[in-house]
């Protein structure tokens, strides 16, 4: 049988002579091919990703990083039918393909819009606020993020062989951090066809990402303090990489995602006949069934009120018995196989641990009915629905890897919160309850153990995307047995392959470094106002400065009568003075900002389009009549958008007083456009 | 001699009978006790601070906590005399201990203070922004913080011993997470100092500090998925941490922070004759000599241009002659011993490796004159300056924790930039220029190594905190050799401490969940003006409608007039068409806010003091001459100050048009008052 080949320092290298180890279809039992890496240098590897992607991905800009991302999830959007098809020989139904296959390009689509939304147009991206590090002003710090010099190795699990490395592709490219994709060997032959497509696409720098069909070999040994591992897997594999010598000796970022035994709990309230009991019940199927159960945030623990036990296992039960189990390519199939031989072994195992505590309330772990398959050939797995007390110790420590949950009853909150805890760190948790004092109490009191939780009620059933579906913009991973680690999260899993420096400099220094205006360094005042500037034109710290205009009791009482904002503290004299602070009349902050916009304002078409808003604005010192104020307004941010004709540029606006005390601090957000 | 006693499950314990392990007068060498824990139940220490420490603190708000920091800070300043008595017997000089004893009480003080002014008054804090999941709205997420409900276990290092346990305090307490502190040996007599000062306060609820005179036992086996452990020591013994079986099982979270080969670098520009070249140097021999050199982030390669290399050395031993070496107790002292003798011995072995393939330029590494005390039997040394060229890997490998600088020339920014990374990882580097383009090449290139850098130049030097201080609103932590974990970073490390978890709920339910008004979610309108009720009556949702007011043309041109923002837009209906945004004359946008102002106020004196911002105001719909404004007011985040006799309310404000567009949408922030 052919070895598949992986790719590796710009080409497809199949190594010579060697056996390798075999994948099969999880339908037929047939071979379909052979992993192995032999004779390729881990070293040259991992340094070929340094050397030649890392640089690559770094001379582009956030957002070109971001358009790329956008384009790869185009083409595989267009190629998606042909990852379907060898999808089916992981026992995938369609819909299951879906899940990880459009799932996959779905992530890319949020990274790519994500980068060129949040972040910078060049720069570092900066991480918090400036921080004040001195009385005087002259000492600053901000912390920033540059993308780390290495490579980002993923370690895949066999459950997503598309989804997976994409959804860890995805931030580490944004980052401008290459990658090495390892896939886990049952479905490997799937991630094979993906990077293919990767690959033919032409469309990443080359280095960008590399594919290793078969074991990492010695990678790891060869790993530095710049390089990342992402693994998702088993509890015991994670536990055995996260020890590496090498990995501890030179602090390698390492995060694991494991599978865990994550828990639903229905609410007191949600009695039968309520619509979160049908929520529960169905999403419970949904969850055993989707991808047979082998989904690492799939519900293992049902927990549900003692009263409710019986009728949550009938209506299961029932729902249950609806399921059709065969080849995903068969009509009316809603359940496929398992991904293998090996892995429905596993599962019984765990079910024979499980089964001395549970009690089996659906299903036979070694006898299903097969649609269109032979039943022993494929990895063929009757849905298992178990029944335990609360104090069975394995139900809340072996987790079997696949169309497998146990419902459990429950007398308290408090008990349900000691319970969910009890599986000592989870991926996802849901809580299906129409009450929102039973909401409040569970998910803060099962949130130290839960990456993700999930309310389900009536409000929002029709659009929640469900317990096991990881979304791109929210943290996937949980605490201890779950692997402690986060994935994806939005612009998190961005930062995560980013050194977060603090730097710390005059204010002066700071805004050379990061191509900002950095509040307390020069301003450049020059005869062209900057509104006459284009986009091109413009330079951090270029500023106008307006006024002064004296704001008069007449103004205030006339900006009373136009608004109708009549606030005692602009009219009433005697009410003011009584106020703890103010203690005399005074302007309307409103009426600051409008008088101040007047000043600075440049009114003649020019480069400046509109003023599309106002961040951070402050109100510090009350202005009382006859105040002398002026503004000074100065370019702090330019940020050219690629696809259009102008860009966004904040502006840092300061109102001061006769005084020079500052009466208000903002930031002024336009477009302005671009010069040609 | 007596063996120190350890303060555990609510009191202080000693072990009886057994020998324990020394603490020796680094000046003197005289003994001045043991340490042993012999005895002591790790696993009942671990669950004492789980079930009493943990508990009591979480029955507190950020703010109550921030209070009782608060007052640690002050009761410890009342004492700070008899720290700093202590200290001289660590081989501290004034400065040094000032540096360790007021540096560890500045951390409590800007925790105290962040704790107030940033963290929530009541309810989970919130990471990061509302996250829209669906189109209709009905299905959206939240990432919360919720402590970690374990204990945090901070293994600390010799060279300070009350800055170490207070800067993994202050974040630890903040959270919510109880604290046991395990002291180095060789100073853990200063750190016992210290807790008996805290424990006799009184201040901290019962359970929160522990305290370890001796070794952690068999503690690590005892940790579960919600505990923590905070390294600071040798790179070697991070290593061992981290793979402790117990730890990985568990994925126990892990940070360590370990001295590094931190770099300063001399830029190009600064020749001598230019301050930076005097504030280069003069810093060189403070890091050399401030605590005897032993600080994890003191300048161990120093990079200069080669041209001035012979410069540099000159400069730097004619200060390092004045250096006065001694008892620090003695008259003129500048730098005391190191923390014994062990740590000599250790030094000097380094050094032996260093001096291979470099050369000593300034000291002696076996022989140094002494005021005020035996060279021997204290723990005195030289400080010692070597010279090495940039080939030498001992220099970019070995660490002499001492007062010991490696003076290394480079020829390009380029090659200093790789000179810096072969440090494999640095907590803290500094850059001496005035040059921005310097700066900007020099610390971008550099950051992926570093956890903090300093930019020094004439422009910050007179408030600068200088190259080896940790500040605790800046991470202090780096990548690698230096650990690869972050500490402090202000808020950053409070989260170190949490559990994040994404809540995907509807909006009705986050709101319950969070305790704030979430977009989408009900409103409540009632008769009685939103304004009319006091801080404690005013319930999220709270909402006023005003309007609906007609925007006139004769507005906007009196408006324009008034305010003197006669920007085209507003009155140039030719221009106004041209502009890719408008295609006519519209309202002002400041116009739009001011009248929301009058259609939502209530005039008369009530609760409601004054209005201090807006935030995230931005206008997303032009209005146009004929529209109808409405407003629309909703209480959204409530927050009591302890300390005062009002609250700031921040209130969620949509404006409408007549076809129900959003036209504005901003947060208003506002003052309350309370009931009385």
């Amino acid at each position: 049988m052919s070895v598949f080949a992986s790719y590796v320092r710009g080409g497809w290298v199949t190594p010579d002579g060697v056996e390798g180890r075999p994948m099969t279809d999880a339908v037929t039992g047939e071979e379909i091919g052979r992993l192995a890496t032999d004779g390729i240098d881990m070293a040259a590897v991992a340094e070929y990703g340094r050397r030649t992607g890392g640089p690559a991905l770094r001379a582009l800009s956030f957002h070109q990083r971001a358009s790329l991302l956008k384009a790869l999830a185009g083409h595989l959007r267009e190629h998606r039918e042909e990852l379907y098809a060898v999808s089916a020989r992981t026992g995938a139904t369609k819909g299951d393909a879906k899940f990880d296959v459009d799932g996959g390009i779905g992530v890319l689509q949020v990274y790519a819009s994500l980068g060129k939304r949040e972040l910078p147009a060049s720069g570092p991206w900066l991480d918090g606020d400036l921080a004040p590090l001195s009385r005087g002003g002259t000492f600053v710090a901000q912390h920033v993020y540059t993308p780390l010099q290495g490579v980002a190795v993923q370690v895949n699990a066999y459950n997503f062989p598309c989804w997976g490395p994409l959804e860890k592709l995805a931030p580490a490219f944004l980052a401008g951090v290459p990658t090495i994709i390892k896939p886990a060997t049952p479905t490997a032959f799937l991630t094979a066809e993906l990077v293919r497509l990767i690959v033919d696409s032409g469309l990443l720098p080359e280095g960008s990402v590399q594919f290793l069909a078969g074991s990492t070999g010695d990678l790891f040994d060869h790993l530095t303090e710049q390089d990342l591992v992402s693994f998702t897997g088993s509890a015991s594999t994670a536990r055995q990489l996260r020890t590496h010598p090498v990995l501890a000796a030179r602090a390698v970022r390492f995060t694991a995602e494991a599978d865990s035994l994550n828990c639903s709990i229905l609410g007191p309230d949600a009695t039968p006949g309520t619509p979160e009991f049908d929520l529960y019940v169905s999403q419970l199927v949904t969850e055993m069934t989707v991808k047979a159960g082998q989904k690492c945030t799939a519900i293992r623990r049902a927990f549900v009120p003692a009263a409710q036990a019986d009728a949550v296992v009938e209506a299961v039960r029932g729902k249950l018995a609806e399921v059709v189990v065969g080849d995903p390519s068969a009509e009316g199939v809603t359940m496929g196989a398992l991904a293998g031989l090996e892995q429905r072994e596993e599962v019984r195992r765990s079910l024979k641990s499980l089964t001395d505590a549970a009690e089996v309330v659906f299903g036979d772990p070694e006898q299903v009915d097969v649609r269109g398959a032979d039943a022993e050939r494929g990895a063929f797995l009757s849905p298992v629905l178990l029944r335990a007390t609360a104090d069975s110790a394995a139900v809340h420590e072996v987790e079997a890897f696949g169309p497998v949950s146990t419902v459990v009853p429950y007398s308290s909150t408090a008990e349900v919160i000691e319970l969910a805890a009890r599986g000592q760190g989870s991926l996802a948790g849901s809580v299906v309850t129409a009450d929102p004092d039973v909401a409040r109490e569970v998910v803060l009191g099962v949130a130290p153990w839960h990456g993700r939780l999930l309310v389900l009620d009536r409000g929002d059933a029709k659009e929640s995307t469900g317990h096991g579906s990881p979304m791109p913009q929210l943290v996937h991973g949980g605490p201890g047995r779950a692997g402690g680690g986060e994935e994806m999260g939005g612009l998190r899993g961005v930062a995560h392959h980013m050194q977060r420096s603090a730097i710390q400099a005059s204010p002066d220094m700071l805004s050379a470094i990061t191509g900002r205006w950095v509040p307390g360094s020069a301003r450049t005042v020059t005869d062209e106002h900057p509104f006459r500037k284009h986009l091109e034109d413009l330079r951090p710290g270029d500023t106008v400065v307006g006024g002064p205009r004296r704001v008069t009791e007449s103004d205030v009482e006339h900006f009373a009568e136009f608004t109708g904002d009549t606030f005692y503290a602009h009219l009433d004299a005697e009410a003011a003075a009584a106020n703890p602070f103010f203690g005399e009349r005074v302007a309307h902050g409103y009426l600051v900002v409008s008088f101040a916009a007047g000043l600075f304002v440049d009114p003649a078409p020019g480069p400046v389009l509109a003023n599309f808003g106002v961040d951070n604005l402050r109100f510090l010192t009350p202005v009382k009549f006859g105040d002398e104020l002026t503004i000074t307004l100065t370019a702090k941010d330019i940020s050219p958008r690629a696809s259009a004709a102008y860009g966004e540029v904040r502006w840092d606006a300061e109102v001061v007083n006769g005084d020079g005390e500052p009466v208000a601090k903002y930031d002024v957000l336009t477009l302005v456009a671009k010069r040609g």
